[in-house]
């Protein structure tokens, strides 16, 4: 284990990342802009983003903690509202355009200044009412508008107000692929603050398995969690995604987040949640026993999800297909399921008929980056197609998996009674013969729900586990939760 | 003070608050509504409110955590997204609606079922498909709707969809300011919530203040404080207001949120943070030395601003002018600047000329609630018209004192450069010809920024202050960060 101490003190990352991650950012897409548009590409043409704007909580004066859109963050690092972004194509340069606020506003907040801002981020920068001006002189053939629906929520993005584009050339249909394309591919420096997130949410979840214990609220597992990685690690004020703290039953709704029970000895909890720095996000879930001793029932099934999380670890790396990573986590857990006398059949005919769903109802894993669900899962003429059937159409992606790419790997195993009896909806039939209900059931009593995720990278040869440093067997986290060292 | 464990166990409000308080706060409208419209009342009126959706965070598919619109919490007492309410005014019967969702939903979170809310919020609840022929059925003649603007954002709030009342007749303009002047009179059990929210507050004060010391960061104040109360009384996710900790100059910026520099040895902080309790918010603020002992410098300046505090304090009672309040603070600060000879001249001449604004920009305080700055500030017909000119205009209500009001009292003294400066803008006139510029100077080298906030309660015959537990004379201050009993 990396002592607490030594990892805030060597955290490179207090107060930002390296303006040089943004810049390489930009490289790169334009670097894929020139590549893919090629000819295409106006030969002076520029590309206009829009950052994202405060919220506010309905229509009071309090806004939630602003957060900057994902694309807009990517490529300038700025986490500051209301701004606008210019990409010059023809030479390579960004410009940032930053709203002029009156003296006035100095006495609510720090009113940043032209200044500031080219110091700070290092890049060039204007005042939002010199963007005409801007792209007057410049004049461009086509100004880009990044465009496009995320795959995961099938929200828009927010476009820039139309009178800053008003007379000119637009294109809004070629950019925004190739943006989420490029960021699916991590560099050097975004893969070193994704590390530091994954060792700074370790260090969390090790904090609340060391604390937990029966009588708890799973709140508390919660505040344990953010306020350690907080307190040592600041970066920001909303979490990268809400907390899953799911005692007993709880355990088996995946997005589970109501955090109101209090942990009942013998039951087995699932902590999904996790630290960001600056944006670039870990996601981790860690699944024990409330108590620190998991019964014989508990161990099994632990086990069998371990024994999928391994396994599909042990043979990612470049060229394997993402859908088939998640049909062999399912062989694996139908199979030890089998072994245990909980399903009956042939294990081939199983997934082929989706029997796999009922207990993972969810894709093996998701890209992570500056987002937890990164963009870039699905992208027409760029990745595989969505697959069909249920557990596939939930993929969040059907990539070829490729170096430099990071992917949450989180097989699970879950009871849900309304599954489990088959009462799935109308549109969907899975046929519940295989289940040994009554044997599930004995299961059941003692867990509900577990889930092992990692956040990896994926290298020229296999992979790199960023959350490596956590307890996973069951030897490993009955000595962490007894306060000993677990690590061989 | 009240020991830490203590307050805890017997905090009665873990889960959620009484259903009882909502049902009052409905009995209350629905009686202030009959009282104000008279026979002008629909004799089948309803009332139909809109609850607040799920925010995501720009088009991904991470929602904010979610809050539920002041006025539907306060009328249902529901904390669930997507949901209506209707209020029969003739049977005086509320009716909450809810979304049906599908099976699969489960799969992903806690779905709530009719029968799961009739139990919880002790209310007659329905699905939203069954809305239309619940009004068919109730055939109203008329429709109220919620319509209205928050005084404070100017944001309008959000209103049914149009297909559930097209068809009837409406009524937009009738039941917004009834209702918002009726959350401005607290019934007993909503001042045990906020009396609860400023203890805990207070403890998490204490905390912060005990804890504090040079070589920190200001965010590690705001996690002490958030990790307190969340770990012992979580309430929710959100804090009712973006935390405001700044030391040095970063105390004079009235909504400083960047809380990332590091504390100095010799500087002052101002920390303005606090806890709600199901929604029902404290607002406070403490200002104190970093390294736990005043200069004389600050402790002048301090000084000024509780005496200002308790003056105000002293005499408020039902019958008091909100703006008298506000013109006592100024001119206690002003005095008090010029007995130290920072300020010269007529202390009513330069009241006159609006030179309070100048040391502090912002109303004495604001109206709190289920929202701290609670709705009801200005209400046509009801309340005293915004006063206008610097200062005066900021104040956040000018209403005349009542009983049973919840109001903040927060005086403050800030020097701030420009607009020590005079640099106002340009729509703004104040002559700077009283102030003793180099004086100033050389006390602003120890302090920028004061702030002392209570929530108070206005009573038959003067006020209940909620955050008396706080350590506030210099002594107490000292004492308590040297870990001691500062209470006599």
């Amino acid at each position: 284990m990396v002592e607490t101490s030594s990892v805030a003190k060597d955290f490179p990352y207090f107060e930002s990342l390296p303006n040089s991650l943004f810049q390489d950012n930009r490289a790169r897409f334009i670097k894929n802009v020139k590549a893919k548009l090629g000819e295409s590409l106006a030969p002076n043409g520029v590309a206009l983003f829009k950052g994202y704007t405060e919220i506010l909580k309905y229509n009071s004066d309090c806004p939630y903690p602003f957060v900057q859109e994902g694309n807009f963050y990517y490529l300038f690092g700025v986490n500051l509202p209301d701004c606008y972004g210019i990409i010059d194509f023809k030479n390579e340069e960004a410009t940032l355009f930053i709203p002029k606020l009156e003296n006035i506003y100095k006495i609510w907040m720090t009113v940043p200044t032209v200044e500031f801002c080219e110091k700070r981020f290092d890049i060039k920068t204007r005042y939002i009412e010199d963007l005409p001006s801007y792209l007057a002189e410049k004049s461009p053939e086509k100004i880009y508008i990044n465009s496009g629906i995320n795959t995961d929520s099938g929200v828009a993005n927010l476009l820039p107000e139309e009178k800053h584009y008003l007379g000119y050339g637009l294109d809004k249909d070629s950019i925004y692929n190739i943006l989420a394309d490029t960021r699916v591919y991590k560099s050097e420096a975004e893969i070193d603050a994704l590390r530091w997130a994954t060792v700074i949410t370790v260090e969390g979840h090790v904090q609340f398995m060391r604390k937990c214990k029966p009588g708890m609220r799973e709140s508390q597992i919660e505040t344990l969690f953010k306020s350690y990685c907080e307190y040592n690690y600041y970066c920001d004020r909303i979490s990268p995604y809400i907390a899953i703290c799911g005692c007993g039953n709880g355990a088996a709704t995946l997005h589970y987040n109501d955090n109101d029970k209090i942990l009942k000895d013998g039951e087995t909890i699932l902590c999904d949640l996790a630290h960001a720095v600056h944006h670039y996000t870990s996601d981790i879930t860690s699944s024990f026993p409330v108590n620190g001793k998991f019964t014989q029932k508990q161990r099994e099934i632990y086990e069998i999800v371990l024994k999928a999380s391994r396994e599909v670890q042990s043979i990612m790396k470049p060229g394997a297909s993402w859908v088939d990573m998640h049909l062999l986590a399912e062989r694996i857990i139908l199979t030890g399921l089998r072994d245990l006398g909980l399903v009956s059949g042939d294990i081939e005919e199983m997934i082929e008929g989706r029997v796999g769903y009922i207990f993972m109802p969810h894709g093996l894993g998701h890209l992570i980056g500056v987002e937890v669900h990164e963009v870039g899962g699905y992208l027409e003429g760029i990745t595989p197609e969505r697959r069909q059937g249920p557990g596939l159409k939930n993929l969040r992606t059907a990539r070829v998996l490729d170096n430099g790419i990071t992917i949450t790997v989180e097989p699970g195993l879950y009871f849900r009674d309304f599954l489990l009896d088959g009462e799935f909806g109308d549109d969907l039939k899975i046929d519940i013969k295989y289940l040994n209900r009554e044997k599930i059931r004995e299961y059941q009593q003692e867990i509900s729900g577990v889930r092992i995720e990692d956040v990896v990278l994926v290298t020229q040869d296999g992979i790199e586990n960023f959350s490596s440093g956590l307890p996973r067997t069951v030897e490993e986290i009955e000595a962490c939760m007894r306060g000993e060292e677990w690590r061989k």
